[in-house]
């Protein structure tokens, strides 16, 4: 195993970072460790022995043939890879790297414990604010939550939320999917493709929208979200193809492994974590072989059900304990981490949905997870969206952040305590440290409530909901202004079946 | 600096108390550690100096001429605490104690990290559900939150969350608030005294509910809220009479220290903690001067402050972050711990509610606070209590206790993975594990909603709140029996002035 943490930025620099100048999030989480570093050892182990004893079934030629050559093997139909085959590759893998945003300002430095909040899912449903009922998500929806993300300061990049079900088929769906979300934000975007194919025209869009291939790949401001694995231990076909286009095009790829603990792992927390993290790193080590800079990120997914009724629930203390627990595993490899966290099972924005996800999100940051995906706008286990929440949640995200802000021993000043109550006037109100810091180490939320009692009843009790709707419609209600310059769009529309009018 | 950890239950056993046994808590935190041990340390020494060279003004006689005949001294009128003293009675007192219920199943053992949940505050007003208004809260409504609060599972203990604004005096409100607290659970209750004389009221009120005093101090059932410091660094007089009687009569203390960071504190969270530190510290150390074997509990508690109105804003990240760090300064020195956390900005039972709860109570839990205060019902900044919250709040409570649970490395049958994709039917559904874990791994919210969103259309949206206030309802219909049986009660009527009828 090595161990290959980031460098760590001073106390004071991040202090600066969790004020609002940080626009990307990267403060450095990783005072939550849920599991010893002896449990940690054992998960590891766990994982690669499932790797080199168990294997996967279905791994398609492709895969069987690189993996082979560089010390794979086959036996009774599963791929088997040797721990010390994975080991190497681990070891010479980039520890952390960046995912960029298409501004300076929205780039991931997914390096050492540095966490980012964002969305993510692929929920067919939304909520809709006008008849209060969940209806199926359009390519129109999937842009204007983009554009919502785009404005929301706590959001740190956006992974695609919404299935855009108004797509005829696999190619446009994937297409369009990627075209909506890069039309409206320049914050670093997460999508994914069906297969191979789609996903190479997937890269050939980002292509153009960059200029060219080489511009792209000097800062990947799109990655993929692949599932390549179907739990316990099978390989899709599909997305095998997906991570081999991605890593041969410089993509980065979230190498997620979206299990159910207890149905397609075993129910031990423990074990569901080796079993995923075994799953993760079956994709990266092919996508390392294919090519040994790719930027893959560990996404072992661990997802509690509700053994009752067999259906998923991710909004208890299970569910953020594990996936902390998995991210912390996933940094102690010294690999880049994604994670799920803020997948409640409420069905609109209510107390319920508020205590899940920050509980969820809460235990995810502060195990140091790199990317925390779904932690904002998701409702009823992943399967709908609610804008308004993504308003809501955006106050929640940031005192998130502010909550990993680091102390300061150096700069205690103890002897202002002695000068107040000495000689001073007994408070600390117009001390220059107080003037100074007010600034910089709190975070004020937007729409949350902070007037007294009596003032809210005088204003007839201000509803959270209200006021966020307000606030969705303020931003929809501007023209939509396509970030793709008119010249490159007219291009794409010229070689894709782009349906998105903007 | 002494360090003494309390005993570690394996984790076996603690998974079995994270399941539905443990009726009052004791899951053990420690995980979340936000500071580094040298910044611990340098906390610790800062408030080592401040108790040695700044001291406290206001000492009362009675409090000088203990702690001189100690080791203390008087240098220009502030009561000075040399470090050898501190330090020598933190080494002889105990690391850990149990706060007792009246029945054992609601015993708190506060030994090393274990973490319990419950109310407090002193809310003066209570959001009334017909009117959906704020107004001044009663003895009644007193006894209806402490029933309330008796039938929750993930509620631990009851300290006094609201004020009974309708007592004429300071006698009957601290006679009558423990009395409508005792009749109405035998979770451990914690209430407090205006001053000395009401103080030994209250005891011997406890000691009539016990048989005797011996009777009561063997299981000291109830336990005083105190405030002896005003902060920065000056002593109440009328809380260290209170100390003094506690010690005396030996009913556990709080040694709380509410201030204001940014306002009574410097505005460096580190100095924050190091300064209520110091405060929390100086009623403990008279206390053990009294009675050696004195059981005080150390409660810093740096508030935060909305700096841009001055008002207090218990709701965000800070708050969340400040609290975790002063629980775990308290447990490193070996010294039970009481934190405030769920002090809400949030007017009614809504998002914002649930996320900066959740926010809050998961960090101070997962820092390992022995005792976690208003951890629900609270709401508007401590100034308001909703009977709903308490149950919506359970729900949260529930979730983070399970949150807490260790991981079963001992046990990860990983050998099932392999057996399930090869000779197997590729799931874990019908495992024994999985049958046998359903029920000790996970624990299953009572109000928060898990059905999917077609079932929840079908049902017509039920909401939260509506379901709250059934259940708080039909709680408060059954016919209130008093806890203290008639015999006793009607003894206690004859000594004391009781004005609640029940």
């Amino acid at each position: 195993m090595t161990r290959r943490t980031g460098r760590r930025p001073s106390a004071a620099q991040l202090r600066r970072d969790a004020s609002k100048g940080s626009a990307a999030g990267g403060i450095e989480g990783g005072r939550f460790q849920p599991l010893s570093k002896q449990q940690t050892t054992e998960i590891i182990d766990s994982a690669y022995g499932l790797l080199e004893n168990t294997g996967l079934s279905e791994a398609p030629d492709f895969v069987t043939e690189r993996v082979c050559d560089a010390g794979g093997r086959i036996h009774q139909n599963r791929l088997l890879f040797p721990r010390e085959l994975v080991e190497a590759l681990i070891h010479q893998a980039p520890s952390g790297f960046t995912l960029y945003g298409r501004q300076e300002i929205h780039d991931l430095d997914l390096s050492g414990h540095r966490v980012h909040l964002g969305t993510g899912g692929a929920a067919p449903m939304i909520l809709d604010a006008e008849t209060g009922q969940y209806r199926r998500s359009t390519l129109k929806d999937l842009y204007e939550a983009a554009r919502l993300v785009d404005s929301l300061q706590h959001i740190h990049f956006l992974s695609r939320p919404l299935v855009a079900g108004d797509m005829p088929d696999e190619l446009a769906l994937d297409v369009n999917t990627a075209y909506a979300c890069l039309a409206a934000t320049t914050k670093h975007v997460a999508t994914s493709a069906s297969n191979g194919s789609t996903a190479q025209q997937v890269a050939n869009l980002c292509f153009e929208v960059a200029g060219a291939a080489e511009l792209f790949q000097q800062r990947p401001f799109l990655s993929l979200n692949v599932n390549h694995v179907v739990p316990p231990m099978r390989m899709s076909e599909d997305a095998m193809e997906v991570l081999q286009v991605a890593a041969e095009n410089g993509l980065p790829a979230h190498c997620n492994v979206f299990a159910q603990v207890g149905a397609s792992t075993p129910v031990n927390f423990a074990a569901a974590i080796a079993q995923t993290l075994a799953e993760a790193l079956a994709g990266m080590v092919f996508s390392w072989i294919i090519n040994p800079e790719a930027k893959v990120i560990c996404g072992p997914k661990p997802m509690i059900v509700d053994l009752r009724t067999g259906a998923m629930s991710g909004g208890g203390g299970e569910q953020a304990v594990v996936m902390a627990a998995a991210a912390q595993v996933a940094r102690s490899l010294g690999l880049p981490n994604v994670s799920i966290a803020g997948a409640s099972d409420s069905k609109t924005p209510d107390i319920q949905s508020g205590a899940e996800k920050a509980l969820a999100v809460t235990l995810a940051a502060q195990a140091g997870s790199n990317l925390v995906t779904q932690a904002c706008g998701m409702h009823a286990g992943l399967m709908g969206v609610s804008l308004e929440s993504y308003v809501l949640d955006n106050d929640m995200l940031g005192s998130v952040m502010s909550s990993l802000q680091p102390f300061d021993t150096d700069d205690m000043q103890m002897e202002a305590v002695h000068v107040a109550v000495t000689e001073g006037d007994g408070h600390f109100l117009g001390d220059e440290a107080t003037l100074e810091r007010m600034n910089s180490d709190f975070v004020y939320p937007e729409i949350a409530n902070r007037t007294d009692f009596q003032t809210w009843q005088e204003q007839n009790q201000p509803q959270q909901i209200d006021i966020a709707r307000d606030e969705v419609n303020k931003v929809l209600a501007k023209d939509p202004v396509s970030l793709i310059p008119p010249e490159v769009d007219q291009q794409i529309r010229t070689k894709f079946d782009i349906r998105l009018e903007c």
